[in-house]
């Protein structure tokens, strides 16, 4: 039942109206590996630079994560600057200094190839094309994609969305891949395109799935303290994947629950800088917030 | 357990990029009176010119709308013109023509005044509580407000919440009228300032409910076509206290599901122009719909 991701490792420099983090652990395959480490075992494939501290290392040991596939270039760690508002859905990049990931090929070690479970983050899409060559008989492939991808490499994209089960992007997104600015319609194009299951994420106004049985809506959890929102999309999809793999199944009912448990951990991911609120969080905790969850959502039929 | 509603009617002119209505059938208290007569007798107290027609008064008059306390002016009625781009939840008012309504001062029939269930629309904060002067001992009062308000008579409108059970505004007003822009502390300082529950609408995002008992969410229900939203945050508050004063309940349960009625009613409204949609409305389509909110938004415990 363990889990292979592919995406980033990197160091983020963020502000916020709260606060400041200089040059702290961050990365689509960080998140996802901490976050989805609380259901199942997860094998990580990335590159770091030279400057990549043991520290940070430690840090994704500690959760159980396999760093065999973690490959250690020359050079620099991929570098993200960030600044959010008050208005924590929108962000500037200040600065992306991509360094060895530039040059990023996945190379899947050969104890990860039977992973049942893929998370392609995001990266272009015929890398995570190669990630799928490489892998034997995966279950469920779960892949990520941005703004980047769908403008410049639409047919690579569309060659892998192809090829995916699940795929998780945010409302523009979704408008800019199907062309279709109601959302009912663009999940439907989407659908079209390969992907079983569509997440649409919308921040604080939660995220909504569209499958073969229809639409399922589920809302964020109203926090009074939002600290910092990066990581959160990769929180959910950790959330997410890792319920799936912990669960062993993937009918409606368990898609459904997949989908609270990323809100989930996307919900604790934000009340803190980076890593910081992931790495010292219990199942006791993520079960609790489930529950109310379920709690903030549920009225009677009449 | 019948309702009073006091609010505009009017002529609205709209343009969506779906179509375009010339003055047909508007105002908060017709949207409000029409959702809610599916539950309760509605009475229903505001003001037109001689202009308005028999037509209109007519599609009142056959939902049950009680128009003894609709009085007619010398002079043209409220005229509203506004225009939607795609992005719905977004509109421009290329036109506002007061006329009679600028002169409104509600008279509440006396066979009025014993009403339990009372809907303040949005006017002026004074008048509000000119209207809770002449009713006897209501059980509920339920308020909507807007950003004119808020920023033009604050004090008025603090005098008036602190008579209201239940504030329906949207995110940036609750944001506006907190200084808050956390929705969870913006909620508390609001209803600090007397409603007991105040639900947030968040247009295609649904609504937030905050009362005694915590927070509860919905969603709006995904439509593959949204028509014209004019009225929708209306037809909410029709959906809303018209379940409530139907259900004869006022606990948690009951307002949750009121929540969900509200949606329920939006949900319709937006579907055709004016209140097109709501006038060929039965009460078998309002709960099948609302079993398809319990659908969207059904997952079971771990």
């Amino acid at each position: 039942m363990s889990i292979l991701v592919v995406g980033s490792v990197a160091y983020d420099t963020v502000e916020t109206p709260f606060g400041r983090a200089e040059r702290v652990l961050g990365g689509s395959a960080t998140f996802f590996a901490i976050a989805a480490s609380f259901f199942a075992p997860v094998n990580l494939v990335g590159v770091v630079g030279d400057d990549f501290g043991d520290e940070q290392m430690e840090v994704l040991r500690k959760h159980g994560v396999d760093l065999q596939g973690l490959e250690r270039s020359a050079g620099k760690t991929f570098h993200w600057q960030g600044k959010y508002s008050f208005d924590l859905n929108a962000r500037d990049t200040i600065r992306t200094d991509l360094n060895v990931f530039e040059f990023f090929k996945p190379k899947i070690p050969a104890a990860y190839r039977r992973c049942e479970h893929v998370f392609l983050g995001n990266i272009d899409p015929v890398l995570q094309r190669d990630v799928l060559e490489q892998v034997e008989k995966p279950k469920l492939v779960v892949c990520d994609t941005m703004n980047f991808w769908i403008s410049g490499k639409p047919e690579e994209l569309r060659k892998t969305l192809a090829r995916v089960d699940v795929l998780l992007i945010n409302d523009a997104e979704a408008r800019q891949l199907s062309g279709e600015w109601n959302i009912v319609k663009a999940a439907r194009a989407i659908r079209a395109l390969g992907p079983r299951a569509l997440l649409i994420k919308k921040g604080e106004h939660g995220v909504l799935m569209f499958s073969d049985e229809g639409s399922f809506a589920a809302p964020a959890y109203p926090l009074e303290d939002v600290f910092d929102p990066t990581g959160a999309g990769d929180s959910f999809a950790g959330g997410f994947v890792g319920y799936l793999a912990g669960a062993g199944e993937l009918n409606e009912a368990a898609l459904r629950r997949a989908a609270v448990m990323g809100s989930t951990l996307a919900s604790f991911c934000v009340e803190a800088f980076s890593v910081d609120r992931l790495q010292r969080l219990t199942r006791a905790e993520i079960d609790e917030r489930f529950r109310l969850f379920k709690r903030l959502t549920h009225f009677e039929a009449i």
